[in-house]
């Protein structure tokens, strides 16, 4: 098999997890779980695949020098630094050209770097097998989750009940692409579940860099177009000016809808290994073990006659007395006390901050 | 009228009030209710009787210097220290001796300081009837607050019926004491409102100072014993030696027990003015305005769906979704989360930081 060169996405900005993560701050540097950031669990979890010195990171200005330090063991050079988000399309062929001129020959596996895996091993052997296609086939492909519930915070795939005869990793997992669909509501979440042929989307993806390459060229012509300059110039003097160049004419757009919808060779391989994108704290309630009081609890806490709490303290004490189903999350500034359920409410403190400019807590 | 001398007691050492209380700085300093600390508003409504001049504190070592800074107007003088705490009774045979020596026919008002009285003018028209009544009689006089409910949390005071018809100060709700009991549980505490003879125990005490030491002398003549040398050596370059031998030496005990009990011109008048010793964060919440969602907010606090939630953020930022009947306190170091009605934990949380030496946080 050629060359493996793990790409990990790492600009999000998110903002529901405050307030824990900050705008310089976001959910993919954060200690979410207890056992490193998720970017650091992210590079890690790839490394069986792919020395440290094929691992690329792509990231943006503010927080570059965050991933530096996160990803000690990353060459420098492999850390890509956007001047600008443009979603993932323009993201993924910066990547790809890099690679591309290292190793004519390279597979990708592009990955965001805030989800939770929990069962590595079984995710492993989903890439291989990803991986295989993506090689065998000169295939697009993506990763499409078994999905375990109607979930409105996620993007779903549909895959292609009628080539599923003819195609020969059917045993395996393996499926067509047929559409990209946004986050749903709930009853259109409930539809795609009970129809079996809906999984989520899990925004991962394994190709060879030159595969997408030349899928972004067919599918996405001026994306093409702005990324020919842009790869005579990487490892030029005039990189970094032509890297400001070419993302102040890209428009934003994502791979997906961009390339993997309309591809002719986009496949989805169906993996189960305890995947999570986190969005919400409620999300992160539900990967979080709990004690025999139903208590999740982190750091300096002391509780009296409360049960079903998640209380993460690391910055400071939280003492807790007759309290249930709450989620408190207590840093140096700021205290976050959300009933469990409504998480996703945190997105509407952040933007009242911002609409009363208090930037000291953004 | 005789010169009136203001005392306020400042040496406790509570812990109910927690994470905003702490050893070295007890609930006495604290602005609970955002209009001044405590002990500012007990000296400022003793403020229309007499001059800060004629003022007096008492308080110990290690508060000492928060007297000092939270009573700017008090002459340094006046802020009388105990090298030890031993109960009110010989705290106010030092403030008597004091103040003896410097008004032979001295009137003192003794007030704890860390009550809290809504109505001013009400107050301070009881004070001046219990005034008169103290210097015409050379009583000893207190005031029993007229119980609003069977508060399990505070002492209560018998009065004695026999005497009334004979009490010429009977229809200004001058009584006799009988008893004084201390917090009862809720079945005797229901018993002795019912009864209609027992009021709660305020701890202000009205008398002249040469009445109390006179009484001490008869009734506590071991404490007696130990504050004629005292006596001997105030203002002398030898008073902080005795003060220290004499507290050495004195036992503890109340000025209820030990004088009030046992005097036979021990008077009780009867009061109404929005007294609350705010003995937990409950009886904060209940003496605290409510907006139209019930929550009294205090600091930088930001509440979405949200109702009947006390918080206080003075020292950071807390957010609250979805929450109800809770009462938060954010300090630089530590948060109270705690259900409302079971305030009366906070000290055994303490007690539980205190076992394991959490020595920062207490």
């Amino acid at each position: 098999m050629a060359q493996i060169f793990p790409v990990v996405m790492a600009g999000g900005v998110g903002t529901r997890f405050w307030p824990l993560s900050r705008e310089r701050f976001p959910k993919q540097f954060l200690d979410i779980v207890g056992s490193g950031s998720l970017l650091e669990n992210t590079i890690s979890r790839l490394l069986p695949l792919a020395d440290a010195a094929n691992t690329y990171v792509v990231t943006n200005r503010i927080q570059s020098d965050i991933v530096s330090r996160q990803a000690p063991l990353i060459p420098k050079e492999n850390i890509l630094v956007e001047p600008f988000g443009r979603n993932t399309a323009p993201c993924i062929g910066l990547a790809a050209s890099w690679i591309r001129r290292v190793d004519p020959e390279a597979l990708m596996v592009v990955s965001p770097a805030d989800h939770i895996i929990r069962n590595t091993e079984e995710f492993l052997r989903i890439l291989r097998l990803a991986l295989h296609v993506a090689e065998e086939r000169d295939a697009l492909v993506t990763i499409g989750i078994q999905p375990t519930h109607p979930a409105t915070g996620y993007g779903y795939i549909q895959i292609t009940e009628e080539e599923l005869d003819r195609n020969p990793y059917r045993p395996q997992g393996v499926y067509q692409v047929k559409t990209f669909a946004e986050k749903p509501n709930l009853e259109t979440a409930e539809r795609f579940v009970r129809s079996g042929d809906f999984l989520w989307n899990s925004g991962i993806f394994i190709w060879k860099a030159r595969t997408i390459l030349k899928e972004i060229e067919l599918h996405l012509p001026d994306l093409h177009e702005q990324l020919v300059p842009l790869q005579a110039s990487l490892g030029e003097p005039n990189y970094p000016q032509v890297l400001e160049q070419t993302y102040g004419l890209i428009r934003s757009i994502s791979i997906d809808y961009g390339v993997m919808e309309k591809a002719g060779n986009a496949f989805v391989v169906k993996g189960e290994f305890g995947w999570s994108d986190v969005g919400s704290w409620d999300e992160v309630v539900r990967q979080t073990p709990i004690d025999s009081d139903g208590n999740s609890l982190r750091g300096k806490v002391i509780v009296r006659n409360s049960s079903n709490n998640f209380i993460d303290a690391r910055e400071k004490l939280v003492a807790a007395i007759g309290v249930e189903d709450l989620i408190v999350i207590s840093t140096p500034d700021a205290v976050l006390i959300c009933r469990k359920g409504e998480s996703q409410e945190v997105k509407e403190v952040v933007d009242f901050m911002r609409r009363k400019q208090m930037n000291d807590y953004l």
